[in-house]
């Protein structure tokens, strides 16, 4: 008798297989009828029961959650819904879930309840499907840039390095937190820690992953990221992935090409291979939609957005523009935004970002060429002197997915860029070689894992789109 | 004039083509003869300067790590070594590097001083081939598990559980480590911490990898792990990646086949991809043994070894069988084992493993149904109450590559064996409930992603094989 996965049965084992498929049972009605799923996919497999020839005991204990084998024949069914069945000869219970105890019953839960049950989570049909999403995008970022002739680098997670300026840090310690050793002058003796001086996690690979560039041309990062910010909303995680390809010889057209091309490739590669799950996950989007105010709801349900952003190219247009346009937008003069625009140089709000990509444009939009004072020291000077050559893309319901530039390549332009912010040349000593010996123009940009899974399976907090989130207050499992 | 990579002009382009082509200089010799590499493949791409046409401070630029940018006309070659060459018509200089700073000059650099360099030996012959095979095997390791319907689980970096035991652990904290809050009863009060608890870095993404299995049946991790071991030695690091496939219904057979099948298909994705990579280290490693004395010299060259892992089966044995075969083996008797082997029950050095693997079976072997003593607390225990379904791969030059086991699926087995272990229910509610709810047979192992590289391309120091090492004393770029 052959072993069977759920997958299997439903897509590829002909009419009169006989097998044998293990599972967890998600329903068992009439005594008779089991939805059977491994999690392999977002179907169940119905198992049909000899309910006659069944002892009362066994018949008892298939219950939501149990785990069981069935072996028998797959059969076409006459039910609606599924185009094969199993007529179950036997079956047995290999793990039982008592309903008295058991958690996730088959009714609704709220997100909220299966975040505090992330460890039961992914058995649930939203959740299965989300996980299979984004284990899809992953292996998609790989294949993108693999078939492209980029190279994964994996830079450091522990760094000593806090040059970045990208948020506040976590620390890294062997050191005894009640009793640390501390130097003449009061302060803890950090080269008595395990690397001999005070360490953090990284917050991003970028500089690392410029090194690699200017040996290996492409090459991009895929790992995790921290954040020590106290921000307790539902865009915000203290450990998220980030993806950074850094390509040597590209300028920033280079690079919005980059990030446009990636961007619709990743989503057309789930539009094409993850469709049962989209299914799932766009019915559930309708649901939520279906109980907001008429005005709050999307014009599009999910696999259209995905399809838009796939069939339309990207607006660009410049921070000057993009100013432009917000200072003579309706909101601005009715006062309606909380951060008024006024002049060239304010830093863009999430209330503006949306404006443009929600309202003004209706599609996703690339901003560039942003004041040198609100963007960060390895940015490239334009010959204006007072732009640099940044990009944030922006997304709807998302707000800004990637962040990137074309790096300062300039020696001389650089040292005194962090001259005048106060950054350590002696700390960036190896950064600064990468521009002395060999330097050319290269650029690359950031793209949060999270936003982008986000923005795929329509989930609005990114705590779901995680297997096990870290957020102030919550490490557990 | 199209741009165009090396590997374009040396593999793709048709003799004729008019291109440009960006790169950093190996040599420059004869006032002519431009070794250009632009880390794309190992190879270089013979430029031809028209020296007679350029000036002479012009030529004078092209040295060893600049960066150039030359245009002109693909030609066949009548040098050897190469079949196309560039004829340039220009050339320009983007970025230089002076002769008597830049430390990459084209002689023989140690691998220790090419560590002190890590932001610049990516440029080098050897660790370009080093990155790109390192990017294969990451490719390699997903595409084997997507195509067999596997999911990658992104398990959690920061954790609060420290139950698992496998090692020294760093602290996470954003406390001031000068002044952190304490408690009444003078400990430090993690409860004040950014988490409200004491967080680590994982060693280990098993048990999260666990729960994930018994919800989508076949999922891996492929992320960093961390050791805060004082281990300054040629195979650990502080921080390496892990590979952890966790598959439901497998047992411990299953788990051995999924593990010697694993290895064997990322090392034939290397050999049939990376040919060119895999020749530059060969050829390294050659050299190398050509220097030891002919009694520690390895009987097979790089490639060979790599072969002979793909086409042999791995030898099975339990570890009873192994302790026999150690107790009556030649070392043992003559006293020239440091830890001699008395009875069954010791545990294995590396001198043991590698007498195994090298000496007496010459082949990777898998060992399996350890004692229970010398084992994790999560493996299953088998009938005879003494040994548990563990199992060990053992690979030649490199020790232990996989180490895996049958999980405890029995609760009631799990929680006596926690209990007599000191390990708190409290702390791994979550992994007990996935045994309490819908309990299965599961399986999975844990693969030291580095070592595995170091096996395939022949390095003897794990710190040569990951871009930028973490070690004590050492957290540079």
């Amino acid at each position: 008798m052959q072993k069977a996965t759920v997958k299997e049965c439903l897509t590829k084992l002909p009419v009169g297989s006989e097998l044998e498929v293990r599972g967890w049972v998600r329903t068992f009605r009439s005594n008779r009828f089991i939805a059977l799923n491994d999690g392999g996919t977002a179907a169940n497999l119905q198992c049909v029961v000899d309910f006659e020839n069944a002892s009362e005991e066994d018949l008892k204990r298939i219950t939501t959650g149990s785990c069981i084998v069935v072996r028998g024949d797959l059969v076409s069914s006459q039910g609606k819904g599924q185009t094969v069945e199993v007529q179950a000869k036997s079956f047995e219970i290999l793990g039982d879930a008592d309903p008295d105890e058991y958690p996730l019953q088959p009714k609704k839960h709220s997100l909220e309840f299966l975040r505090e049950k992330a460890h039961l989570r992914m058995r649930t049909t939203t959740f299965g499907a989300i996980m299979r999403i984004r284990h899809a995008a992953t292996f998609a970022v790989h294949k993108y840039f693999n078939d492209r002739g980029f190279f994964n680098i994996h830079t450091p997670i522990i760094t000593g390095s806090d040059a970045e300026g990208a948020g506040e840090m976590f620390r890294v310690s062997t050191l005894d937190p009640a009793n640390p050793p501390m130097t003449e002058d009061g302060k803890v003796d950090f080269a008595q820690d395990f690397f001999e001086r005070e360490t953090n996690l990284t917050v991003s690979g970028q500089l690392e992953a410029e090194l690699a560039a200017m040996g290996l041309s492409k090459v991009y990062t895929f790992g995790p990221t921290f954040r020590a910010e106290n921000s307790n909303t539902s865009r915000h995680l203290a450990e998220f992935w980030m993806i950074e390809p850094e390509v040597a010889f590209n300028d920033l057209d280079d690079n919005m090409d980059l990030a446009e091309d990636f961007l619709k490739s990743v989503i057309k590669y789930i539009l094409q291979n993850c469709e049962e799950d989209l299914a799932v996950l766009d019915a559930r989007l309708a649901e939520e939609e279906k109980v907001k105010p008429q005005a709050e709801r999307s014009e599009q349900g999910l696999i259209e957005r995905l399809n838009f952003v796939v069939d339309n190219n990207f607006v660009r247009l410049s921070y000057t523009e993009a100013i432009e346009i917000l200072r003579n937008s309706k909101p601005n003069k009715k006062g309606k935004f909380k951060y008024r625009i006024d002049e060239w140089g304010a830093d863009l709000q999430s209330e503006h970002e949306r404006y443009l990509v929600e309202k003004h444009f209706k599609s996703p939009v690339i901003l560039f060429d942003y004041p040198a004072s609100i963007k960060a020291f390895y940015m490239r000077l334009n010959e204006d002197e007072k732009t640099v050559r940044a990009m944030d893309v922006l997304f709807p319901g998302i707000g800004e997915i990637v962040g990137g530039s074309q790096r300062e390549e300039r020696l001389d332009v650089l040292v005194s860029k962090m001259q005048k912010l106060g950054i350590e040349e002696e700390d960036l000593w190896w950064y600064l070689e990468t521009r002395k010996f060999g330097t050319c123009t290269h650029s690359g940009f950031g793209l949060g894992f999270e936003r982008m899974v986000q923005f795929i399976t329509g989930m609005g907090n990114i705590r779901d789109v995680i297997p096990f989130p870290r957020t102030p207050g919550r490490a557990e499992f």
